[in-house]
């Protein structure tokens, strides 16, 4: 006789899909005047509340030690994450900061010194992206679970959803990819071999500082959506081809050429994944933490983002009506392939 | 040698004022202009934003299995759980729901059926406080979290807050204090005894309803803030001494008497108390989990709110300016008493 389901066999994209499905049918239902645009965004990185010419932002990020924080990372590095993630949120909706509530789970035996240095590392965060530690409460759990919101505002006309690329678009990013991964690598093969000898210093402490210390592109998403030129966008928490994915189901009908040549991989992640054994193409393309924000532009705009000073734009391929993700290598051959994100719960 | 301080020596009110108190300093720092009701709101039960004429209300509560939900729970009761906790803090501020996040950190056995039902508890709940689910996300964890965070907004003029009582106000709640107390009482006795065959039916579902499906005062909060006549209010989660003495927190130099024959402890709670040899007034006064609205208003203007219709207000005491809390018992006798609400972590 088969088992009962678990939530383990349908995984987390799944899992949130089914929950904002009943979601939508339940809004139906409602006496309350909701805005398009407040259910819409359910499937946003954060939710839009209407207020006339502005949006009010909210992002809602959990973190939990046994799955978020490897034994590596102090408790200061795990305060500023608990608010890097939820302004990353806020940054891909090319809105700003005004505040952020932390709720905590804490383990009894959590040492009074730790948690401090937690608080100093999300306040050491708030000042990072100018905003203030607005609320928060604490409470005894087994493990230690961090909730995140991150409150934010962005004129109604420069809001960045995940729909609206076209056909035509530019598809680009704020940064390079892959050197969370190739830190997690490290910090794995770490844990066995005391240290890897043949890495250089300098690409190590480069790609552990984005594994353990990642930050936030939120003045680059509040400087893109003032150029009113982006047709969407997206943050990389969980891989590039995940977060083209996300693109694709908000912009029904489009499809994505990569190039993989113009795939921005620095020689840190190319090292790792010579001395490691792993395709460096692949850990920029399918492991997620990066934090750097996936963009959709209008073609003839892109020149013009380029120039823009503090960016650091990278062209990555176009949008297509291809209803799929291809891949164009080196040698001008196309390749369709699969979405595969990082996936919890899996 | 002693060992070093653990966040459970220290109790939960003492973390959070540790936490907030950073907080405010580290406000000073701030580039971006902020409302001072922005960072005066960290004591309070939801974070405002200052939007001009309105404010936006943001809550954020932390749920978690091994503290918050008893094994009796079901899965549908917890999805309404996260809910009314979150709403009940909107309410506290006068301010009327948008929407719900609800991030969700699950057990990897968890059956799918039960992830159901609780998607269906927080819908249903969000049907009945008339908002919508406007985002989710889930997570892989050791124990059943859930986090909410609810969107209101509130007129300006109408907010109410912590601080505000006046010597010489009326000292209300919205209903009677107990049941839920009383309710949790009989749960833990039926996991010795398998029921108790003394008790009135009727009384047992009352208790056990409030135990655990407890509703926020949402509606009343509201028409409250509407009359512009309360000068402070919280809900009461943490038991009434102890949201008695976060008022006299927030507005420095005044005290509270209460009449002891005056707190609504309905019939319920004296029965419970009386067959588990419980103090029916303990159960009111220093439990908590009610979920009712604990008010001080202009004692002018009281009359006129007892006569609207929808509420059940109880008037209980007055505000002083004893800088204490203290009781006057049936004989007429004034003693004062400690606030000693529920502390996690101790």
């Amino acid at each position: 006789m088969p088992s009962e389901p678990r939530i383990a066999d349908l995984g987390e994209k799944k899992l949130i899909k089914r929950l904002l499905k009943r979601s939508r049918i339940n809004s139906l239902f409602l006496n309350k005047f909701l805005d398009e645009h407040s259910v819409k965004s359910t499937s946003d990185d954060a939710a839009l509340v209407d207020l006339g010419e502005t949006y009010v932002v909210a992002s809602s990020d959990m973190l939990m030690q046994s799955t978020h924080f490897p034994d590596e990372m102090t408790p200061h590095q795990i305060g500023k994450k608990i608010v890097t993630v939820n302004v990353s949120d806020v940054a891909a909706m090319g809105a700003d900061t005004i505040g952020i509530i932390v709720s905590m789970g804490l383990p009894r035996d959590m040492l009074l010194s730790d948690f401090d240095e937690m608080v100093e590392g999300v306040l050491e965060a708030c000042r990072d992206y100018d905003m203030a530690l607005i609320g928060g409460d604490t409470n005894e759990s087994r493990e230690l679970t961090l909730c995140g919101t991150c409150i934010g505002f962005v004129e109604k006309y420069k809001v960045l959803m995940k729909c609206g690329a076209q056909p035509g678009d530019v598809v680009a990013v704020t940064g390079p990819l892959g050197l969370a991964a190739a830190g997690f690598e490290v910090l794995v093969r770490e844990r066995s071999v005391r240290k890897i000898k043949s890495l250089d210093p300098d690409f190590r402490a480069l790609v552990l500082k984005h594994a353990l210390q990642p930050e936030a592109r939120l003045k680059e998403g509040v400087l893109l959506a003032d150029t009113g030129t982006l047709t969407s966008a997206t943050d990389i928490t969980d891989g590039l081809l995940s977060e083209i994915g996300e693109i694709m189901d908000a912009s029904p009908g489009i499809g994505v050429t990569l190039y993989s040549e113009k795939i921005p991989v620095p020689e840190a992640v190319m090292e790792v994944g010579r001395l490691m054994d792993k395709d460096p193409l692949e850990m920029a393309l399918s492991y997620g933490e990066d934090f750097e924000l996936l963009l959709t532009i209008k073609k003839d705009n892109f020149k013009d983002l380029k120039d823009l000073e503090g960016l650091d734009l990278h062209e990555i391929g176009f949008v297509d009506s291809s209803g799929v993700i291809q891949m164009i290598d080196k040698y001008g051959k196309t390749e369709i392939i699969t979405a595969k994100g990082y996936e919890h719960l899996h």
